[in-house]
């Protein structure tokens, strides 16, 4: 592929997130010292040029690109991206729009990312709206579970898209040659589910991917299908339970075994639970999926290694061709299917 | 309450579950032996009366009651209770109908089971279905959730009907005094959800219930609420969800752990886990919500001590006056806010 070869331009949003500028700003310079991309810093260039300052950029390809303001959390993201023009998530995402960059990535708000990346790149054939996905269950590193709660209530047409999508981020990053895509539901058998699934389950039936039926949540984290499609209600339900069954087994497992175990030992095996339960942390954040253009959303808390794995997933959506891909598989669909 | 001091009466389907009738006469006797009430057998009288004669039941409180038929996993329940009016699932719930067991219990078919209570026991004020629950994230013992399948799409006067039994259930069985009952959903703030949680939340505003709003999945195993209402669809991915993560973390935690822990602490530990992760088979059973009597459903690959506990949960039900509180609260609630 060609755009293997050339060096990926990722534009920063260096105000964005809980720990910014400073562990956003300590994250780009990790990923910028690793000699695999060019940074295009985002942000108050006084603020942003303060933080710098205190590593040694100076052969680092890392630029400063003025913004004015912020989106916080707590702004409704429409209004908010209206009264400001200049923002730095705007500004890093109109950097992907205007090809000075390959990818934007920012540490939040989750809604501010999606509506700027909607609005400034545009949605894909079909879309109505971005949809965030990922392997959230960390035992099933290979299972892309989407939408995880962009889209909470869902028509059987955008579960599809999902479907589809799902199965361009499985081949694009895992090389999987025909992903298994399920629908998530409470039996395995066609046809039980509630009226959602059931609705669905005959366009997927048509949809020339590789439908593999239910899937139960049992199952899930076995790795029983590359791409699981539910609702945005029902994605969030299975990340965030994830997360918290994680936080319980780790103090339950700290309390037994503290006795048991040398300290380095019980730290190094609890870390890992952690990291199974915790994905979206780890991995640092995911793309935004059905938005024409690579965005990177990662988590509010990120530090600054977490921002560094944001950044290299970014890199590696733009690498992974996933959004032309995206595309294609999307136009593929609407021409089998109708929109 | 009167209903302590007298001996509890339980009809037991002799016929149903993956390992009847051996287990389930197994269990029946094990808690017969126990003196805390009075077993009655339900089954093929040949079949059952082969099994007992394996223990000294001479002196125990167990008598049987023929039946004839069992309906399979795989028979449509409303269908096969037609066919068969003399199947085990049948006469044992009709024993509780007419006064002569004060609960019965069956280890399924659940959907059998459940169609039984509704057409023989009939259904509680308002109830449209029966709805299953209970306690099935161990991590948080205290936190009844429901329902859990068997109403896979619900109205939001379902969901309110669930918070109501919900509240009676945490009171009958924990003795919470004031149970805090929550909606499942993709954010903690008032409003955030999906179509459902929104139209539902201003009912239970107004219930009279102690509604806190919305929980998370995240702090589902923290304990936030005693009460967790959400529909079958999600419910059933949480309690499926939560099997299969401890599976996962089971597998793990032996591989990891089984050169640093000796062989018995470690069965210890990965017990616990498992206790933990499948609370349905580790409590045995629950009782069927929204019927008019003491039903309860057991899992289906029961053992004996899972037939056991199943039986000693029934029990518990009459003694908590589960039902008539039940009953109270929805008539309650329909004074309040209509049917």
């Amino acid at each position: 592929m060609d755009s293997h070869s050339k060096p990926v331009r990722i534009a920063v949003d260096a105000m964005g997130g809980d720990n910014a500028p400073s562990e956003v700003v300590r994250g780009a310079a990790q990923f910028a010292a690793r000699g695999e991309g060019h940074i295009l810093l985002v942000g108050d260039p006084e603020a942003v040029g303060r933080e710098l300052s205190e590593y040694d950029t100076s052969r680092l390809p890392i630029a400063v690109i003025p913004s004015e303001g912020v989106i916080e959390e707590d702004e409704s993201p429409a209004l908010a991206l209206r009264r400001k023009p200049r923002a730095s998530v705007l500004v890093s995402t109109g950097m992907v729009k205007q090809g000075h960059a390959d990818a934007c990535v920012s540490m939040g708000s989750t809604g501010a990312a999606m509506a700027a990346a909607a609005i400034v790149l545009g949605l894909a054939k079909g879309v109505e709206r971005p949809a965030l996905g990922g392997p959230v269950v960390g035992v099933a590193p290979h299972t892309c579970i989407l939408d995880l709660g962009a889209n909470v209530d869902c028509r059987p047409r955008q579960l599809l898209n999902f479907g589809a999508i799902g199965d361009v981020f499985a081949r694009s990053f895992w090389g999987v040659e025909n992903p298994r895509v399920a629908l998530l539901s409470v039996g395995a058998e066609v046809g039980k589910g509630n009226r959602q699934v059931q609705e669905t389950t005959e366009m997927f039936e048509k949809s020339g991917l590789n439908f593999i039926g239910n899937v139960e949540a049992n199952d899930v984290p076995k790795g029983a299908a590359e791409v699981v499609v539910c609702d945005g209600f029902v994605g969030n339900i299975v990340m965030k339970l994830t997360e918290g069954l994680g936080q319980q087994m780790e103090a339950h497992l700290r309390a037994r075994l503290s006795d048991m175990l040398p300290a380095d030992g019980l730290d190094r095996l609890l870390q890992e639970i952690y990291a199974v339960s915790n994905v979206v942390e780890t991995r640092g954040g995911g793309p935004l999926f059905g938005v024409n253009g690579v965005s990177v959303v990662g988590h509010g808390s990120a530090r600054a290694d977490a921002v560094e794995r944001a950044i290299e997933t970014a890199a590696l959506t733009v690498r992974a061709d996933f959004i032309p891909e995206m595309n294609r598989q999307l136009e593929a669909l609407e021409s089998r299917l109708g929109a």
